[in-house]
């Protein structure tokens, strides 16, 4: 008998679904009624609509590959943990990105913490496939990994030239969503087959 | 094997959960204890109460739909995602329309966004009934929408005339709320059926 | 075949956590760091404790009544909103007392809110018994609701007196807080024998 | 039959996840976009980032003692309800912690309210025991408690310290979240033997 799985994934849910909504405090409602007042909440929005889309794809990926979780231990928990941690950053340079228009630092901090995030990831996967073998259902629907790789220099070149234009960071930072958007299809694939 | 609904439903339960719960926030506490102090909070509070009973119809619907739903995948989850993100809006619209005293431009920009809801929620419908034919229980379960395009309709009709009086759509919003008010029947009757 | 509790249970869990956990919000930390700035910090943790233990005290039954509950309807949900709309105004007079040093106004309001609460209590209870029927497990479980009946009448005292004295309001507010904290042990024993 | 454990692991989960996560709140996100007005979020972040640890620590070791619970009782909800609270009070004191940069007072009072947790943990283990009886896998996977006891000594020292130098606290928080980092393997192993 190995602990169940059941509460990690309550207790990530409980995270994901407070990241994902908090951010949303951030837009303030502004004290005049006029549509001037609203313009200067779009760059916010745009911030909180990328972050969004962001947590949203780590909850779908985290949703997949537990989907063939079978059980967990102590080094799945911290590595769990770890992740989200590293979420728990996201609302703050959504806002911070947000309130600044876009400028230099904050696009370069939000893709700092994006990459601490493509980074822990992986610890997460291994700490899974460690426990359950590299034989098992899990390790075959995971794949190499190409796209975390990809990512990962996706978003180093986006802090890199977030200092000559942020606005092409800011484009990168999308293009990296655009690749995550489409869920693992291999894990549904798998599941799907190994009825 | 397809993969199973039980972590969309306790992800959606907490982003519900929590949407439904931090509109309260932005009734702050006034600084005197005293009856005239308390009177500005209460477009506030009408704007939470509806606010809450839309949310509340929003979870209730979702509930009885999943009720029937067998299984979902990751176009299912992306459509779920897109009407928690609609619904993630209500309370900055809220805030901003209670504040304002029901103000025309606040008042139009609460009924978009509800009829951003009102849109995103057949499309998560038909992605699920996608993916379980159109014989399903789920199918049968759902009957024609009309109440949507009603809702559709009011809301439309709210947000064009807010311009000039803004109580009117208020009034109107109220009314889809009634509507909605009493959950599908037709489900319950379906669940017992099938018995 | 009727709708299984598990979502109403994990959507109350949700708000009853959220709802219990950002009251603590309201305890700002202050600027300095000496123990005189923590002082007007007290009123504020007094009344948050009290609510702390009156929302503990409505999950604490909530959860008691639905070990008995066998499935719900459109109405059971309904009742449910009803009561977590009352218990999410909560937050608010927690703060606007706590605020106000447990003036009159905002104590007397405080009691407002406890009393909707508990006669919101009792409805959510009656629908659940039309669905199961007078004979049911669950109606045998409950008694006749005296707790409930004398609840209410302390309340209305402390909503009455808290004009002339608002401490005396405070100390029946807890009256009634203590009389609740042991939890209902008719239901403990029936699911016992019930083996 | 007892009344199951799965509500009361939910409502901790939504308890948990919501402390761990409005700490974030704190970080502020500053006016300017420059790395000057970054420097000033520094000590709030260690102090958050300790905070994030213990919260998760305590989640930790809850979910693994869950892992053996085979039902609860009244005095388990209310012991439960107790840890909460005290966990609850941490996210005031990271707050003040962070925003004094660590000085004297702050400091203590943060190790004090570390100890009223660590002093209300061992209490919801001893409802747990009583109510599964000493013979039970629960009593021993628990074992004696030297990690905690250890813990009490060190939180202690650390809040007398604090007066002279705020720092060795600090650093004696830091041993106590170290010695409980690795999760009791105890449990784990039992888990796993009574297979």
């Amino acid at each position: 008998m190995f602990m169940n799985k059941g509460r990690l994934e309550a207790f990530s849910d409980g995270v994901f679904a407070i990241i994902i909504t908090i951010m949303v405090l951030e837009l303030h409602a502004p004290e005049g009624a006029s549509l001037e007042e609203l313009k200067p909440l779009l760059p916010k929005l745009i911030s909180y609509l990328l972050s969004f889309v962001y947590i949203a794809i780590y909850w779908n990926n985290h949703h997949h590959v537990f989907q063939v979780v079978k059980h967990v231990n102590g080094r799945v928990l911290w590595s769990n943990i770890l992740l989200l941690f590293c979420l728990s950053l996201v609302p703050f340079v959504t806002a911070w990105m947000g309130e600044n228009h876009f400028s230099s630092l904050p696009v370069a901090l939000y893709g700092i913490i994006l990459l601490m995030c493509a980074l822990s990831y992986p610890v997460l996967i291994w700490s899974l496939i460690r426990l359950h073998g590299k034989d098992s259902l899990l390790a075959a629907s995971i794949g190499k990994g190409t796209k975390g790789k990809i990512s990962v220099a996706i978003y180093s070149t986006g802090i890199l030239v977030s200092w000559f234009n942020s606005w092409i960071s800011f484009v990168l930072y999308c293009m990296v969503a655009i690749i995550w958007f489409i869920p693992d299809r291999r894990i549904e694939k798998r599941i799907r087959n190994n009825d």
